[in-house]
């Protein structure tokens, strides 16, 4: 009761007055007895050997996420790192039922094409409002993975072109590219990191380096990559090590691209502030810091890759604000919080010299830029990002108190850092019973790598909310 | 009057009682002032250079398109081949509206993990519904570009699943793989064909062979490239040596395929029905039955790529049906007209072997799977696929009728092909200014390939959209 007094004043009460106050659990197990059915008939169609639950969206609402047989379960996950606002937000409501978003969803435009007359204005009020200093375009993909496969597209482009200086282009490169060959056909590069997953797709897998269950029988481009670091926990307790750390990974990488690659033959570099499908692993400000040097230094283009940690969930819009850096990054590519689509933001520099070479049937879908300009107004109108900061720093030191208690639970990571919080177990099976037994309890919440748990709640995610899921961590680690 | 009781009669009539009976012109020229003001400020934030007018889609109905400037044309480009059911089609608002459509929107599920209870439903009803014979499994992407990446990887993995046989993944492969490197990563290819387009992403795009600016600069997979026939026209003047053309290219595909390639290092081939962005290239049944009989002599998977000419506009709701094939192809691919997403079409076989292999976090949008489900409904129930045949056997004889009485513009292609009609002229030149002249008289229209023109209506156009059509060729031809 009091706890419900308490969400009346806060922004998750206001937005979701009958948001539950607890998981309510109504089969034996999750998956219950519809959702195996429901899932088994999809499976005859549809490859979902990876569901959880079959998903009843209908029933969910605010943090809770509700399947087909009626449970209600706290949703920390929140469809990977998605569902910025909550389950049915009501303002989201609105601009699904708005006459703007019905026009653009009857209407698919061929935006590179045939733009609509409210384009501009919704990327201006929706996406380039939450730019980070330096970047004046946005470029509208799909995903996060062609978000970033576009973003190496104008790399290549942007590095070839400055070698290329006014000249057109020559015959023997528009005869060659038709063969896939050099010169048309690049032998640029795009350098990742080890544990970095940028996404899916031939060049973006190709830049993935998370788990050989994700690359497996897919031929990839023969790309490099440098050693990202392994910080030891609890941090103040290993500052001199992680610093070595560190800059053993800088001279590395600086060494890959002074010894194994031409000049110029790296067109840029992608970076995940927080490495997260390969298992949550932070760096400092000093080693990102380091990188943009560095690439300044060989005249390598910066991309970072915000698709999972951008949009609020680090305490700041972008995770890479946390860096302070001296210049801005070339590139920053996003997308999941945004519950759609894929984007990029650049400077002008990085618009290819020719129309049609970043161009594509659709260049994006309007129905999601308008998604995300309401995200984004409801994020800056309830100061979401400052609240998530703030709840991050309410819930890590209980969670750093349960790791001091229950021993199974270490590596916690991600202070300072908004709800962007994550840990490890010392085995991938305890990780996944853990997994489950939090389902069981209500909690609904992923893991990420091998053997780490990843915190990736909503942006209307609350103290109230914290301290359940503390309590129903410290049961499952209990039991 | 008597062209508009007429309409009162014809299936678009009933849907768009109001659509213009011509087209309207307001601004002296196309685009207009309003246009190009407005395309100004969007080219500060996007790159928009090839942008033919600001679209009012609003103000857009049926088959006509308009822009900011006021003006209506007759459009039978079609947003790039796509908006099946016309500009504000009243069924397509409907589903709009729907409590469906507005849940799928605000709660973007990560389909593969949290799938929703409606998506097998959905899918049941409005894709598997059009799945051609032998497909049973749907699998849902975002773009044509990505539904290629993803059949092409499903064929990867099943190609080495058959060589691997009952054995896991061995050591060697894992730690190879995770530096793109052999075993591990495929030495496998995709063979696509010469003017062949698939899409631009970094898989996709090395097999797409239309045109150098598609691909400068950005690096290529070494993938095979077999000649597509071309076809000499009237094809009734040239039957023998259109014959004897694409038997040399069949047996150059299987040179190629056994002299220039390890045996089974070809995983798949990708082939369009009618090479659309490389210029409406048409090849005949004999060519493409040629094709599969090759592919399953040499074990190699035949991918085709409806992205553009599937769901109707060929007269048939699968181009590929034209050919009436002793077996199915392996897998089809398709996006375009369902104004949205993309999907692959397979039999069960192709699903990879474990889960998270054929994975991403979205694996599809319900919102784009239920705009589809309602045109798949909207085109059976009113036929309009042989309704397209019907004008497209309508407008042919009237086009080949005014080639013959210009001689500029010739190479006429597409019979009984629906509206699925293209020609060519001599120049680029001279193609480019009759676009720019066919939309000062009212009518948008496309190019494709160096010199060629394409139709590209909606499902909805009819015999008097026809004759318009025809008249507006005419005037401009004459002019």
């Amino acid at each position: 009761m009091l706890r419900r007094i308490a969400r009346a004043y806060s922004t998750c009460g206001k937005v979701f007055p009958q948001e539950p106050v607890k998981p309510q659990l109504i089969s034996s197990s999750v998956p219950g007895p519809l959702s195996v059915e429901a899932n088994n008939q999809l499976g005859t169609i549809f490859d979902n050997r990876a569901a959880y639950f079959v998903t009843d969206y209908e029933n969910s609402l605010g943090n809770y996420i509700s399947d087909v047989d009626g449970n209600l379960l706290l949703d920390v996950y929140c469809q990977i790192s998605s569902i910025a606002l909550g389950y049915n937000n009501p303002s989201l409501k609105k601009t699904a039922q708005s006459k703007e978003m019905i026009d653009s969803l009857i209407n698919r435009p061929a935006l590179a094409c045939f733009p609509s007359k409210n384009y501009a204005q919704i990327l201006n009020e929706g996406i380039l409002a939450a730019a980070p200093p330096g970047m004046s375009k946005v470029w509208t993909a799909l995903s996060g993975s062609c978000a970033n496969e576009t973003a190496y597209k104008a790399a290549f482009m942007y590095q070839a072109a400055k070698e290329r200086g006014l000249l057109d282009f020559n015959h023997e490169e528009l005869e060659s590219v038709m063969q896939n060959k050099f010169p048309g056909s690049s032998k640029k590069v795009i350098l990742s990191f080890e544990n970095g997953f940028h996404g899916r797709l031939f060049g973006s897998l190709s830049t993935t380096r998370s788990k050989p269950i994700h690359k497996l029988d897919i031929p990839a481009f023969n790309w490099p990559m440098a050693p990202f670091p392994k910080l030891k926990y609890p941090l103040n307790e290993f500052t001199q090590e992680n610093l070595q750390e560190e800059d053993r990974c800088l001279q590395e990488f600086e060494r890959i691209i002074k010894n194994d690659w031409e000049p110029h033959q790296i067109a840029a570099i992608i970076v995940e502030p927080v490495q997260s499908e390969g298992g949550d692993n932070h760096a400092s400000a000093h080693f990102f810091q380091g990188l943009r040097d560095i690439t300044l230094k060989h005249d390598i283009l910066m991309i970072v890759d915000e698709v999972q940690t951008g949009v609020g969930a680090s305490g700041k819009f972008w995770a890479h604000e946390h860096w302070n850096l001296t210049n801005p990054p070339d590139m920053v590519t996003f997308s999941k919080k945004f519950q759609a689509a894929g984007f990029y933001f650049s400077d002008e520099n990085l618009q290819p010299n020719q129309p049609f070479r970043q161009f594509n049937t659709w260049c994006g879908d309007p129905s999601k830029a308008i998604i995300a300009r309401t995200i984004y107004n409801e994020i800056t109108q309830n100061d979401l990002v400052n609240k998530t900061a703030q709840v991050g720093n309410y819930l890590f030191p209980k969670l750093a108190k349960l790791s001091e208690s229950y021993g199974s639970f270490f590596n916690l990571r991600g202070e300072n850092f908004g709800t962007f919080i994550a840990w490890d177990f010392k085995h991938a099976d305890d990780r996944n019973k853990f997994l489950f037994k939090m389902r069981q309890q209500g909690v609904n919440i992923g893991g990420c790598g091998d053997v780490s748990v990843r915190l990736r709640p909503t942006l209307l995610f609350e103290e109230s909310h914290a301290d359940l899921l503390v309590d129903t961590i410290e049961a499952v680690l209990k039991y």
